[in-house]
């Protein structure tokens, strides 16, 4: 892990200050070298990829044009950000991107004054500058720029909208810039996109977009004052109101589309525009990926591909002498398409995440029973609340951090009606790389304090497909949320004969003296690891699979209670209100008296880095859990002596 | 509490069917009775008002129409569904409507099949009906017609934009009917607002209409086939995508604006559109409070009026012989502003609520710092985040209930940030009459897991005031949860003098013996009336008041941790989860092994009833502290007597 070599022009950027010494005809070549910088990077370090990429030219152009971070740049999701970054201050340790204390892959406000809002999920970027530009009018700040920059994806998502409905009454100085490049992570779905096409393609535009930038063509260059735009504007204002579009109707004024890869033209497109007051946005058109081939041809692929050669493409695949575990997300996208095979009332439902949860192989064996719905969680719950009132049987999978969004949709339409819609919580617990923003750390106490829900969590992927079975069998008929993480499970031979599982059982691993272990989930397997390891210090904890959160195995309870005076709770989410929580309300209802250490998530942000790194510092890891059977053994004997 | 007339023609009605036995010249008498109907239930009986009779005419249009419950009708929020309940199968039954085990005031899926599906919360009729549409699709179910009753004021939310983006896609049929009164409970706000007068007053869209009218008043009247309503459509198609509007900007057929209180007209013309195949949209214009002139003349106001005397429209107020406490809700109203003008940085932020937690005074008196942003609870929290980065303070008031829907917002854009924005949770705890779906009962579960968070419930208006004045100081560098309930304290001065409370602590409310209770918010108000009452059973609880479940007040735990082994905890919060299981972890972690009885809302969803009521149900009033402490002190007894 060591610093990347910059290209000549981009060495002496240290500041955006130092950029906008630069004549604008040597912007194309800070691009150049800002593009081959993140290549060089990424290729080795990995992270995001095609969305920077797409976007080099517009960061170039912004950072010429603003006056950071007096003005306000906003960057919607963030994974776009790299060039960014690049460009203010962080060059020099960009090469820590994404690695335990190093630098975020997303703006992070406590990483920067140039990052002016931290983010990582989608849609946030209108609210939050417009909320600073409501600030920036109420304390009389006139002169600052407030810039949101949002991709056609993140626009899905209800979020914006309310922004835009607010923004375009509130009278504050606000500028969006809509990067558009027809993508999410996957491809961008929904009326919203096809309307952004047809505006691109349409002549009234396209006449409307030449006609003023020949306009300002025709001006001084550099005095463009505000009182001419205002003028130009009004002028504007006829012809763009004939042909009413989608965020005039919504109060900003309409600028585009125009080239998102034309810097200078770009950067005098932005100045132009950035200092007219009110709500405007700016429609540009870019590519995702652009300037390395392979991303631009497949898109999703090349998000975020890993390590690879630059040179030649290649995107490093590990190789290995015997069968490895599947990633549960696979696990789940082919064990659902067995199920629909036999069941017809089964659906899926993904917002926007068909390639990350695996639906995408479903979508493509049978389309009309498998939907992206868009970046746009609250939809994905309350479309599916309508489908179960017809009989369906909808797997609604949604990364648990995202799920979010759509809480009061899980409470209001389908837990007070008590509907059997079946929520798959990919990315439950500590993700790794991305983050604060991406650990899906609340899931279990956000959940079991909802009545009719069944929580549950698949300690294996044999685990994981009889959960499924069961949440879909007609006589399952409430809420069910089976949670799990990201990355590979522990079975290779995973495609095992489904059973039903029935509701609120656990399963006893291990019996055991002294000390029980109950798990949930995936951390089941470190437990198990740690009792392997634990009995060559003679040491022999029971060890139970909880594997429902609610409703609890009251049965296995009982006997732990009656068993053991020291317990140990382990599981990949936050400590308060989680699992462990769970597990002392039913003792102390019941009147037992264990001591009971809980492992898990503790009650702080938790940053990037890989996932066995965060479990070992969140203390649930293998040796977490040998050191506290050790201690709680420890603690007996001595009491035993006294 | 008894029947209310009904008159001639309403008598006969008892479901749909025996509507659409009537001729259409019929229709306006129904129309009237039912308005007469619901204005003499509602004059004696409470609940929602303005709502229903502004929609009189299109529920007996649509009932006319539809052949419910095989059709699918789904009506937004649903507090203006009084007229739809009448009309099939409750007339007799309305007059208990939100009483104790009564009728719901909103629609629900457990109550009839005529509710397609359950509801309370705004805006999220499109993504269920779309839902129900998808599901009829797969199921070949190609006659069933699916219809969302939806307001301006609900448009202001994400989740309807998130729908139609999906629906202009999705291949399915769909009526979306928007109810346009320009009205939330207060004005509606926004852009979309002035857009909607815009297309209303435009002669574009007037001539339009006519047009659309005219042409189909040529066609012989009841033999409206799809195959010509297609191509009328097709003829129209071009004329309106040419004045392009916002609707069909997003892939949906748009018709409208027409008025929606000429019942024959409308029943007509929702006959010609519903069976027109994929997404469609009719834009009516009606009349909040229609038919009631008072209830047009000030439709905030006449909402939901409770008693008054129908034929004078005298409110009924209560008098008191002495002075009465005021409103939580007014105390943060009136509190608010006395802050502000001292703290210039002090800003109130409500998602269209004005008057229901009573921001509206300082939107008169600062109407530059408190905000209504609409239905819009996402963009509320992340708007306020934005002006939280840039040095404000900010009073983001949502009730308990509306707040699931910014979840994420308040975790992935206040909290990981640590941005000290304050968040006043109005109508938390059960709610009463509004049932299910209002009650604010997760709030205290689903915030204190989130790392950096305060959260904190006043026992009365003082303590609210101290909460509401530690909040907005510099020196607290934390988003600030203060959640109280809806309806009176017990301060009648409620005006005190304000001070700082350090944060994390409680009070001691009474020293005593045997049992500790610990009480969080108003409820303290209980066990204060409890204690007074056990003392005439020579039984002396002690009582602390808790105030913050996050921080815990870890001195004052341990005190009782280490003083007592019976303790009680109470809080208007969910069991599960909530405060009482804070305490657990803490004792569990210190060691405390106390017997703790956790009073509070049980896991199940609680209907709706006067809150006295509820509170009985779910044993946490006064009478259940007395009750819990007899059965403690018993044990004690006889325990120590074995």
């Amino acid at each position: 892990m060591e610093e990347i070599k910059a290209g000549p022009l981009l060495s002496t950027i240290e500041y955006p200050s130092d950029l906008q010494k630069l004549d604008k005809l040597q912007l194309q070549q800070v691009c150049n070298e800002l593009r081959q910088f993140i290549i060089d990077c990424v290729s080795v370090n990995g992270g995001h990829f095609g969305a920077s990429l797409g976007v080099v030219e517009l960061t170039v152009a912004l950072h010429y044009v603003l006056r950071t971070p007096y003005d306000k740049l906003v960057w919607d999701v963030g994974h776009q950000a790299y060039g960014h970054k690049i460009l203010t201050g962080r060059r020099k340790v960009f090469h820590t991107n994404r690695k335990l204390d190093g630098i975020s892959g997303f703006p992070n406000i406590k990483e920067s004054p140039y990052d002016a809002f931290g983010v990582g999920h989608s849609s946030t970027s209108i609210s939050a500058a417009l909320g600073m530009a409501i600030a920036s009018k109420v304390k009389g700040e006139t002169d600052r720029r407030h810039v949101a920059v949002i991709g056609d994806g993140a626009m899905t998502a209800g979020l914006p909208f309310e922004a835009l409905n607010h923004a375009g009454v509130a009278n504050a100085n606000i500028l969006v810039i809509l990067n558009d490049n027809n993508m999410s992570i996957d491809a961008n779905v929904g009326a919203l996109k096809e309307y952004l096409t047809d505006i691109t393609t349409s002549k009234t535009y396209n006449k409307l977009r030449d006609d003023f930038w020949h306009l300002l063509g025709k001006l001084p260059a550099p005095g463009f004052q505000r009182s001419m735009a205002s003028k130009i504007e009004a002028s504007l204002k006829g012809v763009i109101s004939k042909s009413s579009n989608l965020f005039e109707a919504l109060g900003f004024r309409y600028f585009g589309p125009v080239d998102g890869h034309n810097v200078v033209k770009l950067s005098e497109q932005i100045k132009d525009i950035a200092d007219m007051p009110g709500p405007k946005i700016l429609h540009i058109k870019t590519v995702k990926g652009k300037g390395y081939d392979l991303a631009e041809k497949d898109q999703t692929l090349w998000h975020a591909p890993g390590l690879f050669d630059k040179v030649t493409g290649q995107i490093n695949t590990k190789t290995f002498d015997c069968p490895q575990a599947p990633k549960y997300q696979d696990v789940f996208g082919k064990t659902i398409i067995e199920l629909a095979e036999e069941n017809p009332k089964i659906m899926g439902i993904t917002p926007a995440m068909p390639s990350g949860c695996s639906l995408k192989y479903m979508m493509a064996a049978m389309p009309d029973r498998a939907l992206d719905v868009g970046i746009a969680e609250q939809h994905a719950v309350t479309v599916s609340a309508g489908l179960a009132v017809q009989g369906m049987k909808v797997f609604c999978n949604i990364y648990s951090s995202f799920m979010q969004r759509a809480y009061d949709m899980v409470i209001h339409d389908v837990a007070i009606q008590n509907l059997p819609v079946i929520f798959c919580l990919d990315r439950a617990g500590l993700v790794g790389d991305d983050g604060a923003t991406h650990h899906g750390a609340y899931d279990i106490a956000y959940m079991r304090c909802i009545p009719n829900m069944i929580v549950s969590a698949p300690m294996n992927e044999a685990e994981l497909r009889n959960l499924m079975y069961t949440a879909q069998l007609e006589e399952t008929k409430n809420p069910f949320v089976i949670r799990y993480p990201r990355g590979q499970g522990v079975m290779p031979e995973w495609k095992t004969k489904m059973e039903t599982i029935p509701v609120g059982t656990g399963r006893k691993i291990k019996d055991g003296t002294g000390v029980a272990i109950i798990t949930l989930g995936h951390p089941g397997n470190f437990a198990v690891e740690a009792c392997r390891q634990l009995a060559t210090f003679d040491l022999d904890p029971a060890h139970y699979d909880l594997r429902f959160v609610k409703p609890l195995d009251a049965a296995m309870l009982h006997e732990i209670g009656q068993k053991f005076d020291k317990v140990i709770t382990v599981e990949d989410g936050c400590i308060q209100g989680g699992m462990g929580s769970a597990v002392l309300e039913f003792f102390n209802a019941h009147g037992y008296k264990a001591e009971v250490r809980m492992l898990g998530i503790p009650d702080e942000v938790i940053e990037h880095g890989k996932p066995e790194e965060l479990f070992h510092i969140c203390k649930y890891d293998v040796a977490a859990i040998v050191e506290t059977v050790k201690e709680m053994s420890v603690i007996k004997v001595l009491t035993e002596k006294v």
